[in-house]
């Protein structure tokens, strides 16, 4: 029998409406279990799936460790809990995403041996698997041994997530040479250059992230969360800018009618709400992040990916991969 | 008497040739006086511009400070000299980065009060001003005082260069809350929040850079390169996506010319060719850091950058703003 997903019924900008109707169409289109984690009164009508009752939210805005600390019967906590109990294999969420980050810790626990947890985003590369950024915002400090269990914890998890069987790593540096960076990139730089374990390719820029030459990049969670914010900008930016280049008027409009055809799936695999959200490695238990704006159709991807990770046995990967002794 | 820009004619991927071809239309098109800084025999035929002989190049991959500490007889050396000594207005080089910096710091010497200088990077933002980027790369570790000093040394900057009477700063950070980001955020936000000089508009995040709400975005040298590099890769990679697309049969190709007409110019306000290169700001004299891939065209507007900044008193006017009892 497979465990239902928990899904934070209450979490996201659009919740709970479009939390329920990605749901009904995980379990529809794709044939998930999944149970809604929320308060009855503002679920309303679940549609028929499952729900979990619990009596609080917490709010988007609020203090994630002390928010966890004070609602023990919110959404997210319980979401946890029940990854925690084994009664379900998986938490997704869109809501607070320190929160959700804190819940899931705090419940579910690290695997033995991880330092700190750290948030991997798949970056999309036209034409191939997709590069995950690791950590992309969960550790805004880092020490080097926590770089290099990212870099290991990245590498397990385009593993078993994509099929790439020797994934090669990047250390996000502001040049290609070893001695270019920070104290902690070149302490980095040097510990990964050794570990054998690992294919590490060396220092990759800012410019290497989309397309990427690796599988793996490797940076501390404020330079990740800084680099993936300015990068979803720039694609915001740029493909605003193209459509209102084609409303111009009706000869443009026209010309951008022939161009949509070709243009709207590549602009549809760089859409943030196609890639199934954020998801925490490093805990006993799989917990993924999806997008504050999540529509239905971000919700169902992040369930799918969630149902995919615990098909793969990422956690179980994880923690062959991450031995305590190396703590 | 206008003093002449020192022009150092050997640094570049497309040096002497595009270096000397964009001093000529400098001179020729918008009446600025230069002066090739080189080696006559690799120079060639000046063109009609006058030469300041050396005898040593420094490569785009020689180590900065060792290079500029033994190549004395260098162009980039002899360059900033020409600064230091009265006998140019201005130094501009499309060549190894750090050694120009280094050049630059070691001949003209900072101005009184500055810690450290930055890299100044403009960022287009159609429709108004450019919001300029510092530090975009020259101090990979930085203090919170220093990150002060680099959001006063931008706020002259942009009053003096593009006549912004009070330019809004913005902290580069994961978050708009001041409780994001890391030590060196929080102390910096604290500081800037504190000081009544500058109109601190709050945390910026990656998102923010293009189009940006601020004038200012101040950062380390580390986030600020990597932030900057992502942005230039991802505009590269969605025009070339664009491109990709209208390049795919003669239907696509004929509605991308209707589109060129519109693109073209907003493509041409983005590129970095136009944008005149990146400025050191805190040092006694003017150094313009052009592109290592400038063609004639990037290195006639980071002249034009030069004469700008000197037309406008910008070096004066930081050494009023950074006093040296502030340090």
């Amino acid at each position: 029998m497979t465990l239902p997903i928990a899904l934070d019924a209450m979490g996201g900008d659009f919740a709970p409406g479009e939390i329920i109707a990605g749901a009904k169409r995980a379990v529809d289109e794709l044939g998930l279990s999944v149970i809604l984690v929320g308060v009855p009164e503002l679920i309303g009508d679940p549609h028929g799936l499952e729900v979990f009752a619990c009596s609080e939210v917490i709010a988007m805005d609020d203090d994630p460790a002390g928010s966890v600390r004070r609602k023990k019967d919110s959404s997210l906590v319980r979401a946890a809990e029940l990854v925690r109990d084994g009664k379900a294999s998986a938490m997704v969420s869109a809501g607070n995403t320190g929160a959700t980050m804190a819940s899931a810790l705090l419940r579910m626990g690290r695997l033995p041996g991880v330092v700190r947890p750290c948030i991997a985003t798949p970056i999309p590369n036209p034409g191939r698997t997709p590069s995950v950024l690791v950590d992309a915002g969960a550790n805004s400090e880092c020490t080097a041994e926590m770089l290099v269990q990212f870099a290991q914890m990245g590498s397990v998890f385009v593993q078993a997530h994509y099929g790439v069987e020797t994934p090669t790593i990047g250390l996000l540096s502001i040049g290609e040479e070893s001695s270019k960076g920070t104290s902690l990139v070149k302490e980095t730089h040097a510990l990964l250059a050794e570990l054998g374990s690992l294919k590490f390719h060396g220092n990759v820029e800012g410019r290497d992230l989309i397309p990427s030459p690796v599988d793996v990049v490797v940076t501390d969670g404020f330079t990740g969360n800084v680099a993936l914010k300015t990068l979803e900008g720039a694609l915001k930016f740029f493909f605003s800018t193209v459509l209102g280049v084609i409303g111009t008027n009706d000869e443009t409009k026209a010309a951008g009618n022939v161009l949509y055809e070709y243009l709207l799936p590549i602009v549809g695999k760089l859409n943030p709400e196609n890639q199934g959200g954020a998801m925490l490695l490093g805990l006993n238990g799989i917990c993924v992040i999806s997008h504050g704006s999540s529509n239905a159709t971000a919700i169902m991807n992040a369930l799918r990916v969630a149902a995919e990770m615990d098909k793969a046995g990422v956690v179980e990967k994880l923690r062959l991969a991450i031995r305590p002794d190396q703590s």
